[in-house]
């Protein structure tokens, strides 16, 4: 094999090797929480040494950003299917495509629960790196593009506000709500009262 | 001395330390957080041997309980001073009561920050007791009263759900902004947004 072969192998090797790692951390955050997770664990899921992890991810905080952005390249994906080829050139259209985006997020936090709760229960040591400030931030566009059609008065930053308070709202709501704390809204409700939320919102601001 | 004279200092010195290690713990929580807690510490924070502080409190998940019991408490005296006295005669006055409740809870929530996040972070093994279920519910009436005014053909049950729906919306936006998350609603945006939420919620509804 020439070198370029063999580089391109190893690289290969290493993709794969990523990958299991991902998904070995993904299968252990469903089935016991992030908090439980140890590289000792990790290592022997998918067959290498203690020693050999580190040379796949920098650490384990390094690991739950790849864990957590996999999570939410899958809740964009999930919008963009469900909401995105629903039109926004009536006001009327808008608010139902805000709605869809809202209970498309209930959707996927209620199936997909441990690793959607991880992505707000992570507390990195160090700065979130740029990448992984851009997956989040990248999602708000399902919801600044009908919320434009609705409130097209709004500037850019006041839009960008606007879109983290519903967002907000509505993940406060299905937080509390799937934990089904003593003074959540009753899980059946919960598709109801946020489309409620967000009508009322919208309406309001006619 | 008679008996009961004895006894009755005994429940005095009794409840002197047990409020002496709700402080205690408090003071740790708000220097170093929830999990960092340990009976060792608080013994002799209060002054006696670690055998002693379960002769005060069973454990400290009871002990957790009943500072976060303190703090609904508290959280219940400020609603009450900064709104009670607001009327709900007209729709417009019972809005304007419901933001003011909101935007006291935005302030106690800053102003109390490690204590208020240990009352949604707190996990018991065992089922919450009937009289701190009843400390969380007995608040939302500063919630119902109001949205009974503007919202007045909506039954009991109805009511609750939706008191619960504002509730968690409310508490959504103030817990990603306090937490200051890339994504959250601005630190100084955070009174105005809820106010237009909560304003929204109400005027739609009309």
């Amino acid at each position: 094999m020439s070198a370029k072969a063999i580089s391109t192998a190893t690289a290969d090797r290493r993709q794969a090797q990523l990958e299991a790692l991902i998904a070995a951390a993904e299968k252990r955050i469903c089935d016991s929480g992030m908090h439980s997770l140890k590289a000792r664990d990790l290592a022997a899921d998918i067959g290498v040494a203690l020693g050999g992890l580190y040379n796949i991810v920098q650490d384990i905080d390094a690991l739950l950003l790849l864990v957590s952005s996999r999570t939410l390249a899958r809740l964009g994906e999930a919008a963009q299917t469900a909401t995105a080829h629903l039109p926004v050139s009536t006001r009327a259209e808008a608010i139902d495509r805000l709605v869809m985006v809202a209970q498309t997020y209930l959707t996927f936090a209620r199936e997909n629960l441990p690793l959607w709760r991880m992505i707000f229960e992570l507390r990195l040591d160090s700065p979130l790196p740029d990448w992984a400030a851009q997956d989040q931030l990248r999602l708000f566009r399902h919801i600044a593009e009908p919320l434009h059609a609705i409130m097209p008065e709004l500037d850019t930053v006041a839009l960008t506000v606007r879109a983290r308070t519903l967002f907000a709202a509505v993940h406060g709501i299905i937080s509390i709500g799937l934990e089904e704390r003593l003074i959540a809204v009753p899980a059946q409700k919960l598709s109801d009262e946020i489309a409620w939320l967000v009508r009322s919102a919208c309406r309001a601001h006619a």
